[in-house]
């Protein structure tokens, strides 16, 4: 792409009205605008950070063996009345009436739509297990909405529900989701770790929450740096292992996590010192088994084996998508800009000529991005005749993974200059080996 | 995608409330099932279709020039009040009002939107030319929602809006996404004629609209059938080239095409009996110049080459992305079920054992299963323990392009059965030469 092109907005001044760094650094770098309190537009570069999120999620939830589908946004108030969380909810919930004076809601989750839609459609224990996604735009109608995309009214947020025979089935479609959640957060370069947590209104007595570490986070978490040594992504642990799910599940336990609520200072202290990780976490995923809750108040029912009908067992699975772009700035930038992890960045490579006057360099850069592209890197190629020194700082706020910056002096050496955003090391190359090295 | 695993629930019979075959069909074959009046759930398969009909949109979008971000489907209602249309909009505006009591609606088109956006972030006439789109959900609170999702509530939307500093600019613009509107729709195989339309509430004096051909449509058309024989997908125009541009339209424009509000009898008794296409047309797409409407009266101005402030000329075009999937339906059905066009069907092949207690044809059918889908053939197979006849029944209904069908008598002849679903037309082909052929 190329900037000249592109709608790519950049701030040199920090927002005023922005307290945290993420929400600045989102402003500033142009991923998004804010067009109503906690309402917020997504700008070609956010957009594109949101889509290779929730492309990592999608993938993981797949190999999960969940099965995505779409639910609307607006949603019925009866569906709410027959599970009885129409009162229960509060005023987060965004309540409409259409023009025939029809009681309606945007939905902030979707235990209620799910169960109704599949009540019709699942008959026998032979359509189970079931595992459904979405991923989709949720509002809640926070009193004080903050800190960007962090907590914002409109949000956009992957929600799994699994229906199961029964509990054991169940609790096998929980750890799955708990393992593809590791996954799929450890592919986005952070480490989120699972808490025991509380069911909160959803109901239930099995429940994680997943927190990235940043100083801007809601809760004091407490955990055992032995989660970071496990590389969730390279164990070969089959979805279909009963025994393997299981033991990943007896680990995951046996490892210590927890947020200041559900904190036991015994546990703590015969951690070993150095493996005791403490600071503020950001909930990015949270997920849930609460049985027959809504199965039973909503009259969901299969036929047995044995014929007889049975309530199925289900559970329910979020992740923020939307959150998570400003989760993952939290967690990984520096006093330039952002320093997104090469799975989630925009795009791969900033190209960037230091004097746009100069034929040669603009020559050369054509060329490589001619070549990059063609090689299937994503390249932000910023040809505009702009100061070289604004450009490099441009590149530095937008933060992809490396930059290939071509001059004259280097050129007169035969070589351009290729940074690594992350560490800063910057090395001299040849042009003709730019390519190669950013695809091997 | 094995169907066991697969929540696709197929209906015997049509439901009662649907008037029309795509509602009806929509419905049979699992593709969405309606929580609401005018509100759909698009279920796997449904969103399958949804998906790949999107993606074709975003390809040709991105390869005309635009540019993809994401606004939210919650919008203030002062943005609507600058523009003057918050009270023209009438009650097909579902206007909400959130905990602080603040105005608010669920967008319909983003106009008004788009351009408070930009308007602090397009400063000079070298930002220009922008085109901005997106795919988000829309809601229109019709009096009285019908034809499933043809004339919902809630339906998915592409809209893409142009900025350029003067109307020659624009005009270039407008003349874009026309050509990529006839690339987008032939890539679906249907055929979507462009008719020079009133503009109506969006105002503006150059509009055109895209039908497609179907007996359930709500306008009666008339067009020159040379239209039909244009492969514009096969024709290497140039976005750039600007000659080209004036040429296609002058072609477009020339061939003869108008709805009953625009209907010329004199030009029409003019064409040759034989090219006179006529029919009742379902509206897929609406493109729109309107000049400085939304910029001027909501303040965007850049600052243009003599430095004077100049106010841009916008542009806006949209797809109805879910009504689509409907309109496919319409022109492309018959009496067994659903044809999905390939380039849109949610997949490729049907696998199914006629007798799944035959071993000999289950080992075949994994094996084939495996080997389809190890060469990227999207494949569905029916590995239910269900009688053939259902499966196939239920294979016609869904519609996809190919079927292998796998039986003990022509295994016993070293044969299975290979289907196309649109001409009926069956081969027998050796099952280690299947993959092949479904390649090539």
């Amino acid at each position: 792409m190329r900037v000249s092109r592109c709608f790519l907005p950049v701030l040199k001044e920090s927002p005023a009205d922005a307290q945290i760094v993420s929400h600045k650094l989102m402003l500033r770098a142009g991923l998004v605008r804010q067009t109503a309190a906690g309402i917020y537009a997504w700008l070609p570069i956010g957009f594109r950070v949101l889509k290779k999120i929730e492309q990592i999620v999608r993938e993981e939830q797949d190999r999960a063996g969940a099965q995505e589908m779409l639910m609307p946004t607006i949603q019925s108030a009866d569906l709410w009345k027959e599970s009885g969380r129409y009162d229960a909810y509060g005023p987060e919930m965004l309540r409409i009436k259409d023009r025939h004076d029809r009681e309606m809601l945007y939905g902030p989750t979707n235990e209620e739509m799910l169960t109704a839609i599949v009540r019709d459609d699942l008959k026998s224990y032979r359509d189970l297990p079931r595992n459904l996604y979405h991923i989709q735009w949720k509002f809640r109608d926070e009193v004080r909405p903050r800190f960007g995309v962090m907590r914002g009214r409109e949000f956009l947020m992957k929600d799994a529900y699994s229906f199961d025979l029964d509990e054991e089935g169940a609790r096998l479609s929980y750890y799955r989701q708990l393992l593809a959640y590791l996954r799929t957060f450890q592919r986005m370069g952070i480490q989120a770790v699972p808490m025991k947590a509380d069911s909160g209104p959803i109901g239930g007595d099995l429940s994680h929450e997943f927190i990235v570490l940043a100083p801007t986070g809601e809760s004091e978490v407490f955990y055992d740096a032995a989660f970071e040594a496990i590389d969730w992504n390279q164990k070969h642990l089959d979805y279909t292992d009963e025994a393997g799910l299981h033991g990943l599940f007896a680990q995951v336990s046996a490892t210590y996590a927890a947020t200041d609520e559900t904190h036991d200072e015994a546990r703590w202290a015969e951690l070993p010192e150095e493996r005791r990780r403490t600071g503020r976490g950001i909930e990015v995923g949270h997920i849930f088994y609460f049985g027959d809750k809504y199965s039973a108040a909503m009259g969901l029912k299969v036929s047995g084996q044995d014929g007889n009908m049975v309530t199925p067992m289900m559970g329910s699975y979020g992740i923020g998508v939307s959150r998570l772009v400003g989760a993952i700035i939290e967690a990984s930038h520096d006093d330039a800009g952002i320093v997104w992890p090469e799975e989630v960045a925009p795009w791969q490579v900033g190209l960037v000529t230091m004097r746009a006057d100069d034929a040669t360099s603009v020559d050369v850069a054509e060329d490589l991005y001619a070549r990059l592209t063609a090689a299937g890197v994503e390249t932000l190629y910023d040809d505009r005749d702009e100061r070289g020194g604004v450009k490099l700082g441009s590149m530095d706020l937008i933060g992809l993974p490396w930059q290939v910056i071509i001059g004259p002096r280097g050129l007169a050496h035969g070589v351009v200059e290729l940074k690594n955003r992350r560490t800063g090391e910057k090395i001299e190359i040849s042009p003709d080996a730019v390519v190669g090295r950013l695809t091997s």
